[in-house]
């Protein structure tokens, strides 16, 4: 990697290895803070060569739990490791994800592995935003590896293919009915399937009923996702899943659908932003600009409906010139 | 209401209390058929006289079962009642979710109840777009009061705000925990909290360490959120729940603040609907402009930041005329 003279200093430390102006500017990132833009764009011509490891599934199939055994085979293979775990902080959240953070984030006496969770709360489109630019820092900053975490709750495990290389969707043995009701959902998300405490009663079953989904449906743009059982009480498979994921790294290589999918990636988050600024745009106008007042005035008195409204602000001021 | 004669033959019958024409439409509203658009259009002016309640809450805190009851005391009194319930179809959703839809959906054979259940996959904006609008077809329908049910995950739940006139929080005593530490969000949310399965213990725990803070917070608007205790095994305090619920919308109408909501829910709609349009707009032409073409490339290349590339299609094709 060439060195660029023009890398502003707190870009240049995250480069160097300074995991305290790392964690500075995620925090910024996180607070939305404006001043991080130039930091993160200094940074980006350094990003796109990592895996972007996506880890996704329900609460209560131990994810964090297999995160941190993966963790401990890359580390003591050598591999560094950054990790941003994107935690439900809606009300509703469980107790027990914040207990998981606590355990797996004494690993970061370990200077090789970064860890940061990140509040869900707000806009799905803002998360999947904040945890992509906390992916390329981590990517920046030069590991090896970085996992992106989430918790399944809907939204944010699809966002998940917006931001990794390789998801991977975890699930417990108990949970087959649904898989079989559900399928669709989880093909759409998954590179490979992790069955994780295999140890539990119906595992072999979890893994039977995956197989004959993956075999009934057509493997997406040649890739067949593979099935993991794991257990991180044993521990077993970590070494199998993390042989899974690897094997689609490749796989994207050798295809060349490593940069097809990340030109679609790049191609979805431009016109997320644009749409954002957009929003944001709309939004202000609606209050300040007189003349879009009265068309506000008119969708409140019921006599213009929003989709028209909408239409007629789109055309007469935002069509593309 | 007057009569128009306009009114396409769909939404004329929909008027008249078809139920059938209503469940063709919440399916094509669900399915994205633009064919829907002028019967919703149409419809339109007979909306936002009706009182919409949000109900949100954590899976397993009883929402559909405390819904069920509230129906039932509703239809009593000779209220006709629509739902639309939002249902956690992604991979993860419990499997009880759907037990309980069904329970409550055989309340249908009553033509006072209208129960609709809906997909929540895909976006986020998309889920609340389409609730909106299935909201806007049960007022147009003529019910007397609207629900709309949501399973709290993060983004569903603030969305209903989006939609509803009184958001009800539904939690049960031994979140009490969480109840501390996330105490915003739910304060962003709820114009009525419900503490349901109070027969439980460690209910009045739960519904004094809610009016504690309901105390130490300021009160929203002049609306502090009352906590009512629930429990649809005896069944009480189910009346309690609608009274206060009753009480937040005369509060809107005696404070004025039922067409200042409506206008800000309105305003942000607009600008929703405009973000949509363009983001579609700007995806379809970063694949056909071979100028929008190349920008997308440099990013590939990491020439060029997707945050730059993005202000600069938005500075050069679609900041306002």
């Amino acid at each position: 990697m060439t060195g660029s003279p023009r890398l502003p200093p707190v870009a240049r430390a995250i480069v160097d290895g300074d995991r305290r102006a790392l964690a500075r500017t995620i925090s910024a990132v996180e607070n939305g803070d404006p001043r991080v833009a130039g930091i993160v764009r200094s940074l980006y011509p350094r990003t796109g060569r990592t895996p972007v490891i996506g880890l996704t599934g329900p609460l209560g199939v131990g994810k964090s739990s297999l995160l941190s055994v993966l963790i401990g085979q890359l580390r003591a293979r050598g591999k560094t490791v950054g990790v941003v775990a994107v935690d439900p902080s809606s009300p509703y959240s469980g107790g027990s994800v914040l207990g998981d953070r606590i355990r797996l984030e004494r690993k970061a006496n370990d200077d090789g592995v970064f860890f940061r969770s990140m509040a869900s709360r707000g806009e799905a489109g803002g998360i999947a935003a904040s945890t992509r630019e906390v992916a390329r820092l981590l990517d920046a900053a030069g590991f090896d590896v970085v996992f992106v975490e989430t918790v399944g709750s809907g939204q944010v495990d699809v966002a998940i293919r917006g931001v990794a290389t390789t998801s991977v969707v975890i699930l417990v043995p108990h949970l087959g009915d649904e898989v079989q009701t559900l399928k669709a959902g989880l093909f759409e998300i998954a590179d490979v399937f992790c069955v994780n405490k295999a140890d539990l009663p119906g595992a072999d079953l979890a893994a039977k009923d995956l197989s004959e989904l993956v075999a009934l449906g057509a493997a997406r743009d040649g890739w067949a996702p593979p099935i993991v059982p794991t257990s991180t009480t044993t521990p077993s498979g970590i070494e199998e899943l993390w042989t899974a994921i690897d094997a689609h790294e490749q796989f994207l290589d050798s295809t060349g659908q490593r940069t097809q999918h990340e030109r679609a990636r790049l191609s979805a988050e431009i016109a997320e932003r644009v749409k954002d600024r957009m929003g944001r745009e709309v939004a202000e106008r609606l209050t300040r600009d007189p003349e879009l007042r009265r068309l506000l005035d008119r969708v409140v008195a019921r006599t213009l409906d929003p989709a028209t409204a909408a239409e007629e602000l789109f055309r007469t001021h935002y069509a593309p010139k």
